[in-house]
């Protein structure tokens, strides 16, 4: 082995580690130890300090067909570099890397172009493989293949990402506060920032303020948006909006006679500028629909609804109302660029991410972490993995 | 009577003039005397020069309900100024000017934005009635009120326009290519210039090639589109497109056993950047979506379909395409500022108007011009009221 280039002692060797395997469907994770092959070509193997806990995790370890399978590594907030394969020049053993799901190969016309963060050489999807050679680089100690899930799986002690689902970033910022980069907090803020690009002065509605929903509020407060209107069913959380700047608050179930849409109409005297739906209903992207102003108002779908839902909208009011209709994927971001983008800003005390993480527990405690977010208890939840 | 303020004979007065009036929905339009009201304030009396006619006179001519009204004078793309009520000074006797149906006053917050052509002073509606008083300028000789059509009526000699509907032109562009941008062609130049900004070497796709279709190929033209592909079911609109820069042609009927979307998809290693649905037909505003291409593609709708029409996209694809969908009434044109510039580009040879117009004929044949619009046989017709 050149020492030069591979200086761990475990490079180029298969690692054995801890990973939380979700086996059967909805079932509490299981911690075992796992083999978690050498990087291929264009493929780092990261040791994960730690991952945050997203809900596409517990929709996955719920869902009991495909594009779930099992037995399945989740998690896709994560951080940390243990080895590089060949034809990785971007980062180097020690580097910290954050993974994410939305490939950015920075080689396709996609990824160069300034208008789209959908690349075309490794497209989004729920494949339980790598992108680049569709296969696995996790067997248990039976010899048992291991799936992937969103080109991260970060409940393990080791993964294997490529290099087109990940960007080195700054060592000194907290890790606790980087893996939420990874995937929820860039695609609430990025809805607000690049997609929508929300302009100072203007009034935006956020239907559902979990996680995604509050971190679109803190990308529309970062753009300078002054009305910031949440609408949920639960009125605590408007308590918690205003930590990220929403301003006002419209309780879905308290709305008597008149629909969500009525009320926030009679509020922003004709619509607002923006409207995001983060709740995942088809019949609430109508509604958020109806909420834009006539003119210009734009509408920015962020929910993942249940397969074959449909989006309906009047075509009268299409042709006449001059609104936008647009989907967010990863919040329009092109990780390799904006990921540092948002970090930096976070180190300048602009992006605040502290006061999404409400827990933070051990890897042991991960079926705990699951439970929390499943109740509606927690933001993001942090977990350790090396405590 | 002021005659520096009111200098013609007929101004203050009523005048007696020939209309053609549409009685009975289907039925020919009726050429006979009328009286036409001297303008209230706000208000410009304009003498016809010349009109075009639009298939949405068609559409309100055969329409038997509600916001089809009759009596009514039909027109709505036209020319010419008579004499002007209180409080005009955009506009003196003896002007040229082109009415439009979308309100621009100058004065509210749509107008005066740049986001938006959508008046919130005089909202867009199919009104009977002037948009400012909420009455009609016109009685026949027995008394009995005549209906106005989208703010402009110009079946008729002599028209009551408001303020917000007209714009001042060069009197040098002859009439019968001015009067075009009073309705159909400004839409489809609009759409591709204004709403969809489409940028040079992009690829354009059209469903529907009549007038307005066309109308979107010559804006996208301009705009320097590299391919223009038109979508039809009649072989021999690809010759007519070729005049306003379709490059391509997909015959809708002979796709074989593939979706038009699927075909254009392949033409296009992935689809469009810009796709206009022209027809009014909400399952082919799905096919357009499905013919953008993923990351940046725009599906822009300006065909009018029935009313309660509806528009259903897979939420799925709405969330993961990044495309977006937009409706363009009247192109997303700012009727004060654009008509001039179109028609500039007209006077410099830039704009084509003259292949618009197929056919030229007197005002007693309006009827002849109706049964060829709706054969599919005209592409402009130009009426001259004094010939």
């Amino acid at each position: 082995m050149d020492s030069d280039n591979l200086s761990s002692t475990t490079a180029g060797k298969p690692i054995r580690c801890r990973a939380a395997i979700a086996r059967v469907p909805g079932e509490p994770l299981v911690i075992e130890e796992i083999l978690v092959d050498p990087p291929s070509s264009h493929e780092v193997r990261i040791r994960i300090i730690c991952t945050g806990l997203c809900y596409s995790d517990i929709t996955f370890w719920k869902m009991k067909d495909f594009p779930a399978v099992f037995p399945r590594i989740l998690g896709h907030e994560a951080i940390g570099v243990e080895s590089v394969g060949e034809n990785v020049n971007e980062v180097a053993e020690g580097d910290i890397v954050i993974p994410y799901f939305l490939a950015d190969c920075s080689e396709c016309v996609d990824c160069k172009s300034k208008k789209s963060n959908l690349c075309s050489k490794f497209p989004f999807k729920v494949s339980p493989w790598m992108a680049r050679s569709e296969t696995s680089r996790f067997t248990d100690l039976k010899g048992q293949t291991l799936h992937h899930f969103l080109f991260v799986s970060s409940f393990s002690e080791y993964t294997v990402v490529d290099i087109a689902n990940m960007v080195k970033i700054d060592p000194e910022i907290p890790p606790n506060r980087a893996c939420l980069l990874s995937c929820g907090v860039s695609t609430g803020v990025g809805a607000a920032w690049r997609t929508a690009n929300v302009e100072a002065g203007s009034t935006v509605v956020i239907f559902g303020l979990g996680s995604i929903g509050l971190a679109v509020a803190e990308g529309a407060r970062l753009c300078g948006a002054t009305r910031i209107i949440g609408v949920d069913v639960i009125p605590e959380k408007f308590e918690i909006g205003k930590k990220f700047g929403v301003t006002e608050f419209v309780n879905a179930k308290s709305c008597g006679d008149k629909s969500v849409s009525q009320v926030i109409n009679e509020m922003t005297d004709g619509g607002a500028d923006y409207c995001f739906e983060c709740v995942g209903s088809s019949s609430l992207v109508q509604e958020a629909y109806a909420c834009c102003r006539k003119g210009w108002g734009k509408t920015i779908v962020l929910g993942v609804d249940k397969p074959g839902a449909q989006v309906t909208l009047s075509s009268f009011d299409v042709l006449h109302s001059g609104k936008i209709l647009i989907g967010s994927l990863f919040g329009g971001l092109k990780a390799k660029t904006d990921i540092p983008i948002l970090l930096k800003r976070y180190m300048d005390k602009e992006l605040q991410l502290d006061e999404f993480v409400t827990h933070e527990m051990k890897f042991e405690d991960i079926n705990k972490a699951f439970d929390l977010l499943i109740q509606g208890k927690c933001l993001r939840c942090v977990i350790w993995m090396d405590e």
